[in-house]
């Protein structure tokens, strides 16, 4: 018997009505034979609402504390789903994080996965059970309650398809992964198909569909994932390694980021070490810096421009007004409307030209860009806010998005 | 040092301001010196709003889900109440029944602590830490989360107490036990000390504090229990074994209950075998008989009366009639306006003549009883509603109540 395991997330369950759809939507899969695992989120807005209890006692709860709190979401909605699969006549059982064996490492609120322990959620499936696990959670070795972190849910179910050897459904509130967010670019294809490594650099890039830790350990274990609506039929996009049956792009997908801003950094005296001194204080204070660029040297002077969120902008004023004190002559320029395009595509690693064709856009359409950063697969352009729009809409027409 | 169990029921953590007074008043005991655990409730209304949640999916929810639906409610009252306690200054940390070892029987709703182990509330105690306890939860051998049942928190403190061999203070909101229910008779007396026996008596028979299994468990392990108000530092009752230190009253309580009602079946054939079918048959449809009366049997005919819960109403109709086929003769009366007073008093044992001036009483006032039962430490009368008041009012001015 095939073993699937599905993830349906908050905005899937937010209501009562909500619970009975989908409990229909698994019992049809039921039906055709398969073993099913169903992993679930907390309802609706409840991690938020339980959350804003906990502000209401203080403004930094303790993160074990706070673990405790919301994973209570997830164990409302398991009991709510299973009593629902019972009342349509199919046996289910509920099981918490720690009950479905999910042992995490010990970092409350972003802990990670460090095993599972299989063998009750096996034996409740060897019994017909349909088995609702709480995603999203686990437990550490001294038996605290754990929880993932942001996505966590998708994370949960990809690692318990990867234990059962079965393939995992995300059903959520897009209908698929797009070339680009339709938002951006409303002419954008949805894909049928992505391979790991696109689908992490979109992840990571501000595709909001999955989380990379999730896409991660499918990619490490290939469990085959497929993303879809949670409301409909409609046909949504597998995530998978690539093989021959998918169409070869040169790029796949293009993310549109708006959350960086650039920092730049005029007038460091030429020597190594004072760059490498100078990020390693952005560092220590876990500054998140993404794009850099550096000049070459002039009259023994250089120029350093770097993205880094726009939260972190307070954080780096302090820090570039204390590089001061060692270098008298700097001064630092922060520009906030940056947006950052990326273009992905495993094809890229075989066609050449993919940064020419994009820098002839920019040019021959007066896009000015400030910085640029490659990978193998992805290449990343940090350009001024106002000519986003028509970069997005140049670059995927050229590459057909 | 010394360890207490300190436990605050629903209505004294409804808001996060009742959390916030509750953890200065744990904190106060902490300064004092002592090691304290603290068990709490859901809040408010919480286990309620959950039980209405399950009603919209089903009417009748299989009970090992509901438990672990609800027992998210105390999972968010101990994470917040540990959060404030830190907040405040004091190391906490918070325990769902199962991590702090609470391990029960399989009956879910209404499971029973079979074992504590209380080593991870003592190595958390030894750290300085004040311990909160999820109350009304633990878990069963098939690692199934459970709840105790009403009053499960109360049951869930003493139960930890006699395992810490420290006392425990049941923090409520009532003031303390009266000898009768104030709402029934206004002058009542608080008494400062009740024996666990009377307790008992006056609990299993309605007197809203303690859940009788909390007193048994608190009576079997010698655990001094003290009840009193959440919200205020007023005396409160202490529940304790007799000693010489405690004034010796003949009757300690009277309890009112008006949730039953009285069935009398007049003109069954004499044969003991015929009345052990008529309660064999009552027994097997669970149907809960308290006081029971027969009469001498007249020309081969007998009447026998039982009081039981007001709820039954329909069953005992159904039974009744089907007592018919079997039994021609037989007429079957139920009154619905039936109140039970009974006194309570470990002093009755050497005092004789209690019920005798409870019958001068009523036949002086004119008040009709309809069954009488007594044990050891108990009397109680069924008499028509109509005399209620006066009854309360006469038996509680003869017994200085």
């Amino acid at each position: 018997m095939t073993t699937i395991v599905q993830k349906y997330g908050g905005t899937s369950i937010g209501t009562i009505d909500n619970i009975k759809s989908v409990a229909k939507r698994i019992i049809k899969r039921k039906k055709q034979g398969n073993n099913v695992v169903v992993v679930v989120s907390a309802m609706g807005k409840s991690t938020d609402n339980l959350i804003n209890m906990a502000k209401e006692v203080t403004k930094e709860p303790c993160k074990r504390e706070l673990d405790m709190l919301v994973s209570t979401g997830e164990q409302v909605t398991i009991s709510l789903l299973s009593m629902t699969l019972k009342e349509m006549g199919y046996d289910s059982i509920s099981l918490t994080g720690f009950q479905a064996g999910i042992v995490t490492n010990d970092i409350h609120t972003k802990a990670k996965i460090s095993d599972i322990d299989i063998k009750k959620v096996n034996n409740y499936l060897n019994d017909g059970k349909i088995v609702v696990v709480a995603g999203f959670q686990g437990i550490n070795n001294k038996g605290d309650i754990t929880t993932l972190g942001r996505g966590g849910s998708d994370t949960t179910a990809v690692a318990l398809a990867a234990k059962l050897n079965s393939s995992c459904e995300i059903y959520t509130d897009v209908d698929g992964v797009y070339s680009v967010d339709p938002r951006q670019y409303p002419n954008s294809k949805k894909l049928d198909y992505i391979c790991y490594e696109e689908m992490l650099e979109m992840a990571s890039l501000g595709a909001n569909i999955m989380e990379s830790r999730a896409v991660e350990i499918g990619q490490k274990y290939c469990v085959p994932i497929y993303v879809a609506l949670s409301t409909s039929e409609k046909k949504g996009t597998y995530i998978k390694e690539f093989d021959n049956t998918m169409e070869e792009k040169v790029i796949t997908g293009l993310t549109v980021s708006d959350d960086d801003l650039m920092v730049t950094i005029n007038n460091i005296p030429y020597d190594n070490k004072n760059i490498s001194l100078i990020f390693q204080k952005l560092a220590e204070n876990s500054v998140n810096i993404d794009m850099i660029s550096q000049t070459a040297p002039t009259n023994g002077y250089i120029n350093v421009s770097f993205t880094a969120p726009e939260d972190s902008i307070n954080l780096i004023k302090r820090l570039t007004e204390s590089f001061k004190e060692k270098f008298k002559d700097i001064n630092t320029e922060i520009q906030k409307d940056i947006t950052k395009i990326s273009v992905v595509g495993l094809g890229m690693r075989d066609v050449p030209g993919v940064a020419a064709k994009i820098f002839k856009i920019f040019s021959e359409n007066n896009i000015e860009f400030k910085l640029v950063t490659t990978s193998e697969i992805r290449i990343s352009y940090a350009i001024n806010t106002e000519g986003k729009c028509s970069a997005v809409k140049l670059i995927s027409e050229e590459f057909n998005l």
